[in-house]
C-alpha cells in the first residue's frame, strides 16, 4: 500500500538515514491507534478519502466517545456516527460536539459544513420507509453530496411516481428505499438513466419477513444499472452514492 | 351435502318405497367411481358445477385416459388435463378426442365450442412467462370466460404498460404473470378496479430461487385487492377468474 | 389513464380556451395531496372506486390523523384504518369521528351506514384465528358487503364444518382463515363452489414458523379456484372478497 | 445390553470355566460381522425382534449382495431391501432369492409367507402417492401386519373420504400419506380413534419445495393422535405401524 | 359417522316415528355446542374415546373456563388444558376444579383418579428438556397410561443411557424429548424394540434454530420404528403414546 | 415522460395542424413495436441512452433473432444478447452479424467499435468465477468503458492481492466476482477508494447453496461502499459500473 | 469403556472376591450421580480428563449450586459454568466460591491457579464480537492454555491484521471470532499455519440473520485446515483449542 | 509478511547492493506464477508448510495439469488433487505422474512416500458415507498423518460403536463423518478425549436438504471439543486433522 511513502522511506534506507531495522519498525507501524476495544484506522483517510465512519450498534457510550476524540484528535471532523440511540446521543452531547439527527439515528460529532456535489434522489415506497431513507441521505450528505427527496411515492399509485419524472430524470444517482414487495426499484430503474442503488427495509408483516421479501425483489429487479444493499442499511447506500462522485472528483477524470 | 336428494331419499323410505338400509346403502354410495388408482369425482359437477381437472403430472397416459373415459361416461366433455407433456398427449390423440395445445401444456378432452362470459386480462411480465399465462388463459376460456391477452408488458418499461390502459379498465378480472421480481402485480393491482390475481413464475435465476422472489413480493403487495396463487399455477388463477364469473351467472345475484 | 378527462383537456386546447402549457401542467398535476410524509392519493377513488386506506401500524397517530382529514377534506367518509392500536384509537376518537372495533384492531373513520350486497362466508379453524377473521369481516362490510361468520369449524372436527353445508352453499365468496397446518382451506375449497381467499395466519407455534406453513399448504391447495394473501392480512382478504362484487355492480355486466 | 448372557458369563468366570482374558474378549466380541464396507448387525433380531433392513440407495449390488447372505447365513429370512432400484433387482434376482415389487420398489431376499397381525389402513390423497404409500403396505406386510389400502381420497372430494368411514373406524393404526398441502392426515386424524402416522411426499411443484409444504401441514396438524415421518419415508412409516402391534404381542401385556 | 344412530334413525323413520324432515335436522345436528368463540365438540368422545383437550395459548380464561364447563356439563371429566400460563390457572381454580402442574402448564379441570396401563419411558436428553417432557408425561397419565421418567440422559454422556437399558427394554413406547442436535431419538431407538415419539424442543441458540435442528435430526434418523412430533410438542407425544395402547384396549384385539 | 415531445405535441394541437383525437392517438403511441411474444422497447434509447439488452435464457432462437432486428431496424447496434447458448449462437451467426464470446455467453449482434471510458478493476476469487467476471467485463466494454481483469486473488492467498494494490488504486470502479464465502468483496472494499458492485457466484459446494453463502456475505459486508447484485448476475455489475460513468458523461457534471 | 478396571473387576470374579451378582451391579453403576433433574457425570474427568462443564441457560440457580457441589465433592474445582447470567451469579457468589467475569458471562466456581500450555491467538472483526471472544478465551485459559487477544482486526482495515503478522505466526491455534460476513477466517486462515476454529457471532442485522451470513461464510472458506462451530459459542472453541494441547501434554506422543 | 526476507532485502539496501527502486519491484513482486487463469501461489509452501493444494471440480484438465507442473517446477511434490473426476484422471495420468484414488477422487501428482506421525480415527455412519471419510483419510495421509478407519459404526447400533471403545480411546484426533441426522459426531464426542471433526455428508432423502440436517445437528452438538466443516468437505476435516499434528512437530513446543 501507498507506494510513495514507501519508496521514500527506502531511499532513506538507502542514504543511510534510517537503519533497515527502523524502516522495517516503520513499515510495520501502521497507521491505527489501538484503544484496546477498537483499533481506530487513521490510514483510512489516506486510503478511501474519508474518515472511519462508527457503526454505533453494539458499542458502549464510552468506546463511541474514545473513538471519536481519537478521530478528532487526528484531524477528523463531520464524523458520523449511525445507528445511535437517543440516550447515547444525549450523554454524548454533553461531552463532546454533536449534532443528533433523530429520525435517522445519526450522529455527526465535530460538524462542519460541507458544499455538496452530484444529485441524488432518494425514493421511499411509503411513509414507514423515511428512517431508512433519511439515514441515506443524512450520510451522503455530511460526505458532500446534494440530495433530493422523494417520499412515499410506492408503485400501487403510480401517478405519484410519474408526477416526479423530472426530478427522476435529472437525478445523477437514485437510491430506492422500499419494504414489503419492493418494486418500487424495479420500475425507478426503468425510469431513469442512472445507477441505482436499491435498500430494502423491514417495513411489512408477515411473509415480508424482515425485508427477505423486498431483498429478494431487489436483488432479482428486471431494471439494468441497479445494485442492491443489505436491509435497513440506509448508511451504505449513501456511501456508495457518494462515492460515485468522490470517485469523479478525487480524480478529474 | 347435497341436501335436496337426502331428503328425497328420506322420503321415500318414509313411503316404504327404500328399505332403511337399502337407504343406508345409498348414502354411502358416493358419487364416484373407483378405479383403483383414482377415485374419479362425478359429484363435483353437481358440487361445483364443473367436471374435475385432471393433473396430467405424476400419472400414466393409461391412468389419464381411464379418468377421461370414466368422466365422458358420467356426461362430461370439454375435460381439462393440465401439465400434460407432448408424447402423452400425442398417445392420447390417438385414442380419444383431444385438442393439444402445447405451449401450455394443455389437454381438452372432447371439446366442444363454450361461449365465454365476462373480461379477463392475462398479463405477463416478460416472454418466459407465456407457457404459464397461456396455462391460465386457456383454462378460463375453456371453462367459459372471455380473455384478452397482454404479453411482455414488465415494469421496467413502464410505457407498455400505461399504453395499455383501456384494456386494463375494461377488465373484470385481472391475472398477473411474472417471475423475476413479480412487482407487474402491485403496478396493475394500481392501475386497476377489479380482483387481480397473481401468478409467480419460476422464471429466473440466481436469487429467485424458482419462484420464491416473485411469490414473496406477490404476497406483500401493496396493492389491495390482490391475492396469489402457487408458483408457476397458471391453471388455479385461470380457474379462480372464472369462478368469480361462475359465482354469478350460476347465481343470478 | 382516465382518457375521457385526457380528451376534454385536448379539445380545450384545441377550442384555445386552455393554453398548451396550462394544459400540459394539468396534465402532470395528478389528484394526490402531498403531506410530506405522504402523498394522500385522491385518485384512487376515481382509478378504484374506493378512497384510499390507511395502513396504521408504523405510522405516527398525527400521520394517520393528517392522512384522514385530507382524504375526508376530498370528499371521502367511511375511511378505512387497518392495524390501529388502541392507545392511537382513543387519541384519534378525541379529534375527529372515529369508530374503532378492537377485536380487528379496525378504526372507521367519518362512519356512515352502507348498504350491503353479495354474500362472503368468513370461516376460521379455531378460536384464535378470530382477530384475523374480524379483520376480512369488517373490511368487507365497510366497503358495502353481506358477511356470515363461521367460526371455529377446524377440520379436526370435521362435522362441525359439514353440519354449515348449507351456509357454504350459499356463499358467493369464502374466505378461510386459519393458522397451523390451514388445511381449512383445502376442504371448503372442496365443499363450495365460489372463489374462495385462504388467509394463513401466524397462530401455532414450532414448526408453524409463524404462518409459513399454513402459507405453504394454501398455496399447495388441491382445490381449484383458490387463491392466497400475506399472513394475517385479514384486510386483503377482506378487500379482495369485495371487489368481486364491485367489479360486477359498477359494470353492470 | 443382554443381562442374561453377561450374568451367565460372568458365572462361567467365577466358575472358572471362562478366565478374565477370555470374558473380556467375548464381552468386546459385539454380535456383528464386519464386512469392511458395512457392519452387519446380527444382534438387532435379539434385541429388536427383527433382522437389518438394508436401505438400497447409495449401495452397489454386491455389498447389498453380501449382506444379504450374511444376514440369511446368521439365520434370517424375509429380508427387507429397499429403495432397490429395478437394474439392481433383476442382478440379485439371478443370485439369490428375491421377491422384487417394483411400484414400492422394495427387495424381499428369501421370502416366505408371514401371517398378518393387526388392522392398518394406508390412505393417500392421490395417485402420485401411491409409490410411497406402497412402500409403507409392504413394510409392514412383509414385517407380519394385516394392511387395508385406500387410495386418492384427498381432502378436495371430502364424499370419497366419508364413504370409507367404516374402514376408517376398523384400523387399528392409520398411515396417510399426502403431497401438496397435506391436509390429508387432519382431516382422517379427526376421524379416527387409533394412532396416525403421516408421510408427506415429493408430490407436487412450485411452493411444495419437494414435500416441505406437505411436511410442515402434518406436524402442525391440529388433530390429537398423529406423529410425522420424513418425506417419501414409506418405510419408516410401515415399519412404526408394524411396530405398534409388534410391542403387544411380544410381551403379552 | 356412527352408523348404528344413522341407522337407528331411518328405522324409525321407516316406522312413522320420525318425520323425514325431523330426521334430515337430526342428521344434520351434529353434537356439538356453539358458544360464538368456540364449538366445543361433544362429539369427539363417541368418535376418538376422549373428550376434547383444551389447547390454552390464544384464548381467554373466559373461553377456557366456558369450555371446560360445555364439556363438563356434557358428561367429561379429567379435562386437559395444555400451555396454560399461571395467572389464568389461578383465575380458573377460583371458579373450577383444577389441578394445576406449572412445570409442564397442564391444567386438569374436574380431575379424578385414573388407572394407568401399558409403560412409556419419557426421556430427555438434558434438564432444560424437562417441562416438555412433564407436558407428555402427564398428558399420558391423565388419559390412563403409566410413565416412568429419564431425565438428562443426553448422549455425549452415553454411559449414563446405558446404565437404564432395564428401563428402556421394559418400555412398550419410548418418548425422546431433545433440544440442540437431538440425537438421543437415534440412540434410543437402537436400543428399544417399541415405538419411538420424538420431540424436537427449542432448547439451544445460534443455529439450532429454535428446535429445526433437533426437528431435522429425528425426522432423519436412521433408526427404524420412530416418528416425529411438532417442536416442543410434548402433548401430542403423549396423546400418540396413549393411543398406543387405548388403539388396543378399546378393541381387544 | 419525455415532456418536451408532449409540449410540441399540444402546441400543434393548438395551432390546429394535429386534431386532439390525432394527439390522444399520438400520446398512446409508445415508442416500442409488438412483436406478439415481445414488446420490443425502442424508447429506451431515448429513455436511457442505451439500446435494450436482450436476456436469452427461455427465448428461442428465432424470438432472438426478431428483437435484434427490431432493434437494428430501429437505428440501434452493439446489441448484447446474454446468456446465449452456443448452438443459438451459431444458428443466428448464419442469419445475423454476431459476434460470439463463449466463456461469458454473451453474442454482441452488429458489433461495432467503441471507444472506452473510465477505469474499471474486475476482480475473481478463483478461476471457476471467470465466466461471470467475463460477462461482466464484455458488458462494460461494449458499452463503452475500460475494464483492467484481475482473477485468482482470492483472499487466503492474500499476498496475491496486494501484489496489485496499484491496480485496485487506480480504478475508478471495483467487480468483486467470488464465490463460496465472498470475502474478497469485503477485503477489495478496505483496500479502494471507488465504488465496489459485488458479484455473488453459485461456484462452491455444500453449504454455499448456489450462491446463497457468498450473496449473504456480500450483502453483510463491513466495507462501506459497496453493494451487490443478484448470484451470477456478471451482466447486472457491468451495466451498473458503465452506468457510473454514463452519468457523468452524458450530463457534464 | 475404561478397560483396565473392568479386567481388574473380572479378575476379583475368577478369585471370588466378588460375586457374578456384584460384579453385574458394579459394571453397571456407572460413575454419575442422579439428582433427579440432572445425572452429574463424575465419569467424565476420566473419560476427557476435564470435569463436566455447566451450561447455565435454562437452569435454575438451584439447579446450578446442586451441580457444582456435586462435582466438587467429588473432587472437582475450576468448575466453568457458561452463559451464568448476572443474577445468577451474584445468588451464587453467596454460596459457593465464584469467580464471575461479566464481559464473557462465565462462572468459575472452586478457582484455582492453573498454569497455561500452548500459545491461542484469539481475535475479532469488530468491538461488537468481544463478548464472544472472551468467553473462548476464558474458556481456554481455565483449561489450561496460553491466550494471546487480538480484537477488532476486521478485513475491511486489512493492514490492522497485517500489522499483526507476527503474533499469528507464532500462534499453535487460532480462533476467529466475527459477525457480518465473516470475512476474518478466511483472511486468517490464508495467513497462519496452524489449526483455524472460526466462530460466527449473531453481531449484525438484516440480511446477517443473527449469525447465519457469519456462519456460512466460515462453512465455505476457501482457507484450507478450519473448521466451525455453532453461532456465539466462544465456549465450544475454547474447549476444542484446548483439546488440541491437551491431546499432546496428555499422551507425550 | 516472511520478515527476514524483507529485512534482509532491506540490508541489502543499505548495503548499496540493492537499490531502493529493485528494492520495490521485489517487495511486489510476490512468489505466486500468473497463469492467466490462475496465481500459483509458491508462496504458501513458505507461509503454511505446504504446497497448495487443487480444488479440481470447476477447472478443465489442461489448467490443472498447468498448475501442477508450475507447483512441480517450483520444488513441490506429493501434489494433492481433489474432486478429480475419473476421466480427468486418465488425462493427466497420461501427462504427468499420477496416483490416482477413485473412492475418493483424489490424485497425487508427483506422489512419495511420507512417513505418518500422529493417530487420526476416520469414522462413518454408514457404508454410503465412505467416498467422503476417504477424502479425508487421504488428504491426512498424504499430509503426513496416521490414519484409523472405522466405517459403518452408525449409533442406531450403538454396540458397534463401544466394540470399538480401545481404537476411540487411542486417537488423538477424530473424525467423524455422517449424513442423515449426523449424531454420530454427538456419540463420539462424549466417548473421546480429544479433538473431534464432523464432516455432515449429503447422504439421506427428503428433510436431510442435501447435508443441512446433519450439518445443524452437528453445529449444536452437545459434546465439547468439537467443530464442524462444510457438508461433503472430507478434505477439509483432513487437513485441518493433519495441522494439530504439524502445528506440534514444527514448532517443537
Amino acid at each position: 500500500m501507498h507506494n510513495e511513502k514507501t519508496l521514500q522511506l527506502l531511499k532513506l534506507v538507502a542514504d543511510g538515514v534510517v537503519t533497515p531495522d527502523e524502516a522495517m519498525l516503520s513499515l510495520r507501524n501502521a497507521p491505527f491507534e489501538d484503544l484496546g476495544y477498537a483499533k481506530v484506522d487513521h490510514h483510512r483517510a489516506l486510503r478511501q478519502g474519508r474518515a472511519e465512519v462508527i457503526y454505533g450498534e453494539g458499542k458502549t457510550q464510552e468506546q463511541i466517545l474514545g473513538i471519536v476524540e481519537s478521530l478528532h484528535a487526528a484531524g477528523n471532523d463531520n464524523i458520523l456516527i449511525t445507528r445511535l440511540n437517543e440516550s447515547a446521543a444525549i450523554w454524548l452531547a454533553h461531552r463532546t460536539q454533536l449534532d443528533y439527527r433523530a429520525v435517522a439515528r445519526i450522529g455527526i460529532a465535530y460538524p462542519r459544513p460541507v458544499e455538496g456535489v452530484g444529485n441524488i434522489v432518494v425514493a421511499t415506497g411509503g411513509t414507514s420507509d423515511i428512517p431508512v431513507a433519511e439515514e441515506a441521505a443524512l450520510t451522503a450528505e455530511v460526505l458532500g453530496s446534494n440530495v433530493t427527496r422523494l417520499y412515499d411515492v410506492g408503485v400501487s399509485g403510480i401517478h405519484r411516481l410519474l408526477a416526479n419524472t423530472d426530478k427522476l430524470m435529472a437525478a445523477r444517482v437514485v437510491i430506492a428505499v422500499a419494504g414489503m414487495e419492493g418494486a418500487l426499484a424495479s420500475v425507478l430503474g426503468g425510469l431513469t438513466d442512472c445507477p441505482l442503488i436499491a435498500v430494502p427495509t423491514s417495513v411489512g408483516y408477515g411473509a415480508s419477513f424482515g425485508g427477505i421479501a423486498a431483498l429478494l425483489a431487489m436483488l432479482n429487479s428486471c431494471a439494468s444499472g441497479s445494485s442492491v444493499v443489505n436491509i435497513d442499511n440506509g448508511f451504505g447506500a449513501g456511501y456508495m452514492a457518494y462515492m460515485v462522485f468522490a470517485s469523479y472528483f478525487a480524480h478529474k477524470l
